[in-house]
């Protein structure tokens, strides 16, 4: 079966990666929708895409479990359906602002398209859980994807955890459905994880093993991945134990349109984009500036304040003739705000680029 | 009764305010303990003291339950008793740095000293809540408290709600109990709401009702108070609908040792402080600069890493003769960080001032 063959995108699509498959949108259309449709989802792969029989799939949940259980497809669609809105964020979203600074080699250079929102469906997690039992020493639910990785010359699959504590909330689900179709093979088909509200590499595509255990989990992408470290640290002397294991997501927001060096006549100029926080908070205030961050003027946000997704806003300013730089930032419900200076939050992985995000555009006299 | 005579306080303790009695620790000396004490546990009244008579004391539980309680002190203490270590920070921690940028008149210019760490005893705010059973249409809890406050005339009770989702988490307490002594009229004797992870004002002390209700509390407190603003609203002109309802505290560094404009000798100096966040986030990472934030070192942190505690911490710097401006700043477990300048964060209430703390000092040569 060709893996390519059932992935519908759209023309826009800009391949970052073609093996592994990694890919997402133009960014002027991520803002039009508030469900972000599958053609224009952005795709992050580590590995093969699975290409699984959905008649012959099994998830196992094993380990630290009283009773191990082996679920068909079938069995989990038997429970009851929940559906969720949530977003999900690449880590190394906005990536390539950071290698304006250092290069940063071996890592997909994202814009700011590494993200999308869609509805989910499935079953809580929390669920499949309590179905088997966890043993009182079990304190970390480690998720196996069913795709072939190779890294120097090992092939494993892919890997990562949560804590139980997290993994037992009701907002983690295992969705067997993107926008009230069937997952598609790019996004994980027949079963994923989703974790709201925390960086996209803990939802697990292709899921097929969830292993309960006393200790995260021990995969590359855990221990040697998706770990934040400060600026001065570079790759050649890290020590992977220092670093931060990524989880919630921090407050961001971008500005899809108009984009970086476009011409645009003068006049009230619409500017428009989406923001984003993580853990269970939401998106409170969206401000732009366009003198250096003296002064802001809020945008308007739309959707309301819950948790887990994102909000698209928009602004309409008045600009003369001329160069300007636009500046976008944003406050979430917990206070807080996103750094000043992309170099505060340099690092050499390139994860988690929340600095002011700036475009850049030529404001043109029109007679 | 003289409320003031059960109450012990260290004698570095400073009154910010004799009615209502508003005071904090010195800061040199809170980062030396874990836990704070009693006697330094800084205090944030709005009105009187309540001089409350446990055997006489009820708590109602009313508005959209299934079934109304009121519950003695004693019934609450039948039930299973539970600790927790929480920080409770007043939201307008640090204040008194926004003041040298514009004047906050009418709030109490707090230095980084409201904010302590103690061990809380009690009952979750859940099993009561389940006890009573809520009605489909509730979903905000509002605490009131038995104090007397008096504003533009108008005498009222402090009060203050949190949605009904958050008052389920297990770690919202009722709590009776500070360091495994029952809590001073001070902080809030016989019963407190604890609400880790969250603005001090919503761990509301002499708590008499909790009412549950399909909409936020009215109090004013919660209508026109612990409500973030833009810099650019002033009090004149403030809209208070359209501020941002002040819920988990954001990440926070403070430096308590030493102090601003101390004389230290020359060599290696010590640096001691705090660092929080909010939510069920916790503090990852502690730099200190000595250059402007061109470069950082790491500050030793003590403690692990969970949720709802602040961390102290420490470092030693090497420091030549002369003056010198020391900065902090702190990363949490979201990958969250603290802005660098504090006019971004300016608010006219003087709420939530988490920018990079520094403090100036003059090291002395010594021969």
């Amino acid at each position: 079966m060709n893996i390519l063959k059932p992935f519908i995108k759209h023309s826009t699509f800009r391949t970052q990666q073609e093996r592994p498959y990694n890919a997402g949108p133009a960014l002027g259309l991520l803002c039009h929708s508030f469900i972000t449709s599958r053609e224009l989802f952005f795709i992050r792969n580590h590995g093969s895409v699975p290409d699984i029989d959905p008649a012959r799939y099994r998830l196992s949940i094993t380990g630290l479990v009283k009773k191990t259980l082996h679920l068909s497809l079938r069995d989990l669609m038997k429970l009851p359906r929940v559906t969720l809105t949530a977003t999900l964020q690449c880590a190394g979203n906005r990536r390539q602002e950071f290698t304006a600074i250092n290069p940063i080699p071996d890592e997909t250079p994202w814009g700011g398209e590494a993200i999308g929102n869609a509805v989910w469906a499935g079953i809580p997690l929390r669920q499949v859980l309590l179905a088997a039992g966890v043993e009182p020493k079990a304190q970390h639910v480690v998720f196996t994807g069913d795709d072939d990785i190779i890294i120097d010359g090992r092939k494993f699959n892919y890997g990562s955890s949560i804590s139980l504590h997290h993994a037992l909330q009701p907002e983690v689900l295992l969705a067997y459905e993107m926008n009230d179709d069937p997952l598609t093979p790019m996004h994980g088909f027949p079963l994923r994880v989703i974790v709201p509200g925390h960086i996209g590499a803990r939802s697990v595509k292709w899921l097929t093993n969830i292993y309960v255990q006393a200790t995260p989990s021990t995969n590359y992408f855990q221990t040697h991945a998706y770990k934040l470290f400060p600026p001065e640290v570079q790759a050649e002397t890290v020590d992977w134990s220092q670093g931060v294991t990524l989880g919630e997501l921090p407050v961001n927001a971008v500005i899809c349109r108009p984009q970086e060096s476009q011409n645009i006549p003068a006049g009230r100029v619409w500017i428009q984009g989406y923001a984003i926080t993580g853990g269970n908070r939401h998106v409170e205030r969206v401000e732009l500036s366009v003198d250096g961050g003296l002064t802001w003027t809020p945008a308007e946000l739309q959707g309301g304040r819950r948790p887990w997704t994102w909000r698209l806003w928009q602004a309409r300013l008045e600009l003369r003739p001329g160069p300007h730089q636009i500046i976008v930032r944003a406050t979430d419900s917990g206070a807080n705000t996103q750094p000043k200076d992309i170099i505060e939050v340099w690092n050499f992985k390139g994860y988690l680029n929340n600095a002011w995000h700036r475009v850049n555009i030529n404001v043109c006299h029109i007679d």
